[in-house]
């Protein structure tokens, strides 16, 4: 397992008699990949087709001879001024019908045709120059898809494209009035032509027509994404890599992933604290300058199975506090190299830093680097350069089986986003509590998508959630010890309750016979110990009931071998179902203090103290936002 | 005293091989009457001119041959697609200025002429072909006016529609700058064409303005309503009913309702406690899973108002949980059967279930039905059979004229709220507390329009919160002891504030000089117990003070016969004051079991258990969620 | 000094019968100013081009014969109705891009050349007939510029205005993009014309252009209000005033008050307790009926800063409970009082009530004045005719050179705005606690813009937030013990992060290195007591750290005559703060009982005592809502 740091560096923001002597301290402080370019198109190609290559030819000069690796953006997320001029209808437009305008950042429509033919050219242009060059390990691919809310797009251009994706999918207007079941309010329509885009209703859109929507724009970000793969491939070798965002959801990052060679992700952990976590406010305050002590391994376990053969980076790492969130306090002491371990020990290829030095200028101004605006060193610079040393002396560690595997699928998360029954249904939150009370046991966990069909390595899988159930996932679940649900098989792929109803699983006969959803601080007490909360299903069926809240309803369901989980727990009772299941499937449980987390390599385990306070795990003493490993 | 139960059925939902089986299981349920045809629109006139009335002759056929009453409705609330290639402005215009577009239902502007015609049309249509047919026993008239917020609309019909109705209510330019004190920030008028909606001003409207575009608003809807009616009329003698939804203000009832036969609303009321009802989160935590004790019980004394010789019934009853809250529990067992005999209690002639099976499709595929989406019984349906059942067996039971009535006034909602002074003023608020207070104090009820003129039969009269009392009115009141105020007759129908100042009331010299509102969890103590809150007035003039605040204001004066309320009381204060008046009005006050509410009949009491603990009363055992009735 | 009561009265909206009457109410209440005609557009120029002057003409007779002195305001802030037929896209345009309609008041773009040019016309029309009458002794610009969210304007007019005010700023397109960085995400323009106003970006727009944009609204603010300076000056020699509105900081007012003679400002202190203060429920509570005990006198010295010669004024004074706020209490008894004496007190030539009757109509109907709408006196009535009486009898009191001065800045508050960083930071609620910390250590402060360049009178000065200090501050700031930050000398003036990085103050070796933002309810203790909060910064350098927090960063650094301040400290550590700084400028710092203040004049201490209960001071006894006053 290769282990690498890489920095994020903007040469066309800083003076170029600068480059060398960054370029010598990047290397000194252990970094070896300097990602570039995914901004600079306005330098690239200041004026339609006139370009200035020199720049960009002397910055990947001076950094490759330094011994940097160049890893080179494609800028199409930063479409110059100009561009509108020659498509002033490529914007995206809000779901209030508003354009959203030029003056930041990823200001298209995905559907936009012109748009999308530019974001080729600009690819293929350079490809042609770079795409061979022994300098340029790699290629990013845009940035960052979907951040700032930026998938939904109610434009005409994506109007017209979901009327041509609807005729594809439905064939005939009478299949799809009939799949939407649109004879419900007369919404019946005579031709693809007359189906608007779900925005604006007076109340809500059928959820067939909004989760179709939601199918099409996943599907956009696709084909607008595999014109440049298309365009790089046909000029370079390098592996082609994607940073998806922390918690982005609206379109699906296995399709995207599937077409390139390495998927990386860009880790906020304090920032995503603030900005998109659920969370009580105690839990925020505890884990205040640290971040969730859950959140980066869940992406991290996620993205390596989004990278093609598990391969994936860490493309942007929090180095300091950021700009963008609610309110942005500082890392802890330690926190940047734990950050880092954390995601090696998760079998990153890459920790790249973001960004090499804070801008002084513009939109990112507060966004700490590595270095200060004044170039002195930041505080993350000394705790990079010590990760760069460790990973230096430490031998290379081998990736282990998990024992433990966890479902993801974004259809769900818009199956349940378009019809959450109970307003702050969540599915990224269920996905992350069941995520969290795995790792509270100890359990090192392997993510897979839904379309996986052999789960013979794992003792145990969870599938809370999953709104559809594919067949021959339902097969492979029959190869462990399975738990599914709450809200699995919940729902066709149309977004309709499947008859006969969920979750109807093969060999359980469980039946969901009706949901309720449930405000904040109310819960149901269970039998024996915890609570369930935000939401309860009414099960039926003839298989034996193992946990039973004090309303009567039955709140798990099953069998040694396959269990069906009808509520939300909360923590205690998650602790309870996943001891019951660890059992079946002959795992150990650990427990573990407050705030540390395990994840197992073939040769090592490494703890991780989210925590504020110093632990003692298995004879080890841990402090406040350090990161220990033995051998195992 | 009729008593019945129904059911809202769709048949060109499902198969028509099920609804033979399905009419047959609805008369073993008790059910005698069955709703259809409310949504049906896109089926009965798939093209523009095009009719197919074969299902529907069928579906007619098939339901009433089982011996089901059929209440047919007028497709009115959901025009399907192909109207707005017709109409293309007929879309009602938010306050945003944004159309709210096809893909729901109520995607109409009342105020535009050519839908206007269109809904006439169908009712013609509708009324020639079943107008006489004997099986189509009573006919619906669109559907839940003014739900989703669609009273409201800022179009261009309705800009134009609005000059001219303000051209007809003040005659000349200079009558309108008049009446509305125009001249205040210079908004004098020139003509009539230059008047806008009142929304997207700088600041607040002239409330006079705002004021005049509500009672304009409720007018178009008045008007909208009857060409279907005069439509209907000219082809059958059957009665005419609006189903009106819970707390839906925005229009006047008793003017929709004047022309048509007998008044119905739809009660949800555990979605309402969720989404509509003001009240602590302990309070909400508590009725979760009953709704709020006096809620319906509330509109079924409002619509007995509204129905014309005071018949009424339940459209839409709540049978489970629903789709639409913000949060959607389960009702507690015996919920679904104490709902329905409160409905009969207050006199209903009709409790119709919503809906007869869930469909598993559409927008509402998670409301649940007297059965469930896959045929099998839901848990509604065994307690409505037992409902059919008692009312079988139980004598016909005679209304009692109350001994108490309350003034519920459309006009003043309007008014307060859009002058409400404090941000939270709600007259439907005010108005729930004084009924709340006389219910927990044992009282059955008379909810009165304030056109009433003749009070003698009642002992006692509340009038909080009215906004102009009609003369009419002032007289009736000297009829009975009365309690006005807090904020009755405080403004002219203009909406200015009247010289002399209110209340003014006849017979009694009481002045509020000045009034404060006051931030939630703000009180103040009255002298003697309980405190005031939200609103409090400086009461001035010779009228005795009964009661005192210590800050030395009058919250009550007035005599034994009429009594002037200067403030907004908590509970108990309520509760002081309705002691105070019965004694005055010889009636006796009843101390309740929280939770607990009573319904007097002629010859029986009935009492509901709204809350989660079993109480006695009366020497009875009540538990939760129980209904009981006793011979008086 | 001179001191004077006026009132704000409305001879238009009244009959003429009962002007000469209101006329000598007023002066036997003390009154001798009254303003005039700022609404009255309408009145005076019903059409087009032909004005009425005739009423007016006979109402300034009135009120002078009565021995009233006129204030004449100019009506701009209410256009007609049929200015909107001259100037059709005259309309402000909010940021979501609605233009914002007629119907209220303030409806004009700042940057329209049309309607600049319209006001500069009426204003000359007014001045051409009553700028030499003698009974005009003042006239009012416009009112309340910025109220009601109204100096940003997206219209066209204002993108068409800033690209011009964008090429006479920096001259070429290449010098801004350079100086906003725009090359950070591509956003670099050709041309000037391609700059687009900084609203319906995907993501924040580039904070340097938010600020130019900000910068730009407030010049235009300046341009317009100089059209009628210089319309007035041609035909008066009257002083000439513009009323500004509590706590709007969206324009520069030293700027607008550069060019006239009397600052004046319109005092709602409960209003604005509800509406726009920061604060705990608790404090809101506490001072709900009374006002925040700093939040006026703040005004007041701004204002005197403001004011040319330190003229000052209230224009409007609340006399009663107003209509706007979410919550609308009424004053305590002695409050109405309380804050004409210390406007006064802190130097006011005039108190001013608005209004002299309450309108019974109208938008603000329900806002009091000193008489009620059926012409009865109101409760202010007495406190202002108690007032007038004690302005006769006492003698004139001179004010007295302040010992502590406070730098307020408006461009600061625009820094801080567009880049707040965390998302309640807010350079006004700083500004108050550190106002308030002087006043509650018993202080009489001068509030002066960061222009000053003489401190030499001032034992203290702090400039808190400032975000850049200008050279000649810094110079002044060595005349005197100064406290500098947080967030001072933080960017430049293009809203950059300055090199070498703030504050970088001369003779003062610190260095914010890194900034933290932290959520409400989260502090870090500061060893030796109070915590801080908001906001912390990392201080560097080689200046002596005076204050530590627990977590080892330092919070206050310097020495004995400069020191800067890295955190947000809460109110204990204000204390301690200013009472280190009060010993090394030799001033004593006094304890006060909670909610007294204090103001000293050349002869006079006065004592206002916001608080609830009564209070024991210097051998005084001061009841709650009561004002004291000894010679000293
Ligand atoms: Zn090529
Ligand atoms: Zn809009
Ligand atoms: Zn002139």
């Amino acid at each position: 397992m290769n282990r690498a740091l890489g920095v994020c560096y903007y040469p066309e923001h800083w003076p170029e008699e600068m480059w060398a002597q960054d370029a010598a301290e990047m290397v000194a402080a252990g970094i070896s990949w300097v990602r570039i370019g995914e901004f600079a198109w306005s330098r690239i190609e200041p004026e339609p087709g006139q370009f200035a290559f020199d720049w960009l030819d002397r910055a990947i000069d001076v950094l490759s001879r330094a011994g940097l690796k160049i890893v080179l953006g494609t800028p199409t997320c930063t479409p110059p001024r100009w561009m509108l001029e020659r498509f002033p209808d490529m914007l995206a437009v809000d779901a209030q019908g508003h354009p959203r305008g030029f003056g930041s950042r990823r200001h298209y429509c995905f559907s936009h045709a012109g748009y999308r033919r530019a974001s080729g050219e600009i690819a293929e242009v350079l490809g042609d120059r770079y795409g061979r060059d022994g300098r340029v390990h790699a290629w990013q691919i845009d940035n960052e898809y979907g951040c700032h809310d930026t998938i939904l797009s109610y434009s005409e251009a994506a109007r017209d494209a979901f009327r041509s994706w609807l005729a594809e999918r439905y064939g005939t207007i009478d299949a799809l009035n009939e799949a939407w079941g649109n004879v419900f309010w007369s919404m019946e329509y005579r031709s693809f032509d007359e189906i608007d885009l779900p925005n604006l209703t007076v109340t809500q859109p059928n959820p067939s027509h909004e989760l179709a929507f939601r199918r099409f724009s996943s599907d956009q970000v696709v084909a607008y994404h595999e014109v440049q793969v298309a365009a790089l491939r046909a000029h370079t070798d390098a592996p082609l890599i994607h940073n998806y965002m922390g918690r982005v959801l609206d379109f699906d990052h296995f399709e995207v992933g599937a077409s390139i060679d390495i998927a990386s992700w860009d880790s906020y952990p304090i920032g995503f604290l603030s900005d998109r976590l659920d969370g009580s406010a105690e839990h925020k305050a505890r884990y205040l300058q640290q971040g969730d002590p859950d959140m980066q391994a869940f992406h991290h376990d996620l993205y390596r199975a989004v990278g093609r053969d598990g391969r994936w980076w860490v493309m942007e790492q929090q180095p300091g506090p950021v700009n963008w969130a609610p309110h942005n306090p500082a890392p802890l002491p330690g926190m940047v190299r734990l950050w880092s371990w954390e995601a090696f020990a998760h079998g990153a290829e890459v920790v790249s830093y973001f960004r090499w030095r804070q801008a002084p200028f513009a939109q990112e101004q507060m966004h700490a680097g590595l270095k200060r605006p004044d170039n002195a060193p930041a505080p993350g610079l000394a705790e990079a350069a010590q990760v760069g040393r460790e990973i230096a002396e430490m031998p290379q560690i081998a990736l282990q089986q998990a024992p433990v595997a966890l479902i993801f699928d974004y259809p769900s998360d818009w199956a349940w986003a378009t019809l959450p029954q109970g307003e702050d249904f969540s599915y990224f939150r269920l996905m992350l509590d069941a995520y969290r009370a795995l790792r509270r046991c100890g359990f090192s966990i392997d993510i897979l998508p839904s379309t996986v069909t052999d789960l013979s390595a794992y003792a145990l899988v969870l599938a809370p959630g999953l709104a559809t159930v594919p067949d021959a996932l339902q097969e492979a679940l029959a190869q462990t010890v399975a738990l599914v649900g709450p809200r699995s098989n919940a729902v066709t792929e149309e977004l309709r309750i499947p008859i006969p109803m969920g979750p109807a699983l093969r060999g359980l006969d469980v039946t969901a016979t009706r949901v309720e959803s449930l405000p904040p601080h109310v819960t149901r007490a269970v039998i024996g110990g915890g609570t369930v909360q935000h939401w309860v299903e009414d099960l039926d069926g003839t298989a034996e009931t193992l946990l039973q809240a004090e309303t009567g309803q039955a709140v798990l369901k099953g069998n040694r071998r396959l269990q069906y989980l009808g509520a939300w727990p909360d923590a205690d009772l998650w602790e309870r179902i996943i001891h019951g299941l660890a059992k079946e499937a002959g795992l150990t449980v650990l427990t573990l203090p407050e705030g540390l987390r395990l994840r197992d390599t073939a040769t090592h385990r490494f703890a991780f103290n989210y925590g504020p306070d110093l632990v003692e795990f298995q004879g080890k003493t841990i402090r406040s936002a350090d990161v220990s490993w033995w051998g195992i």
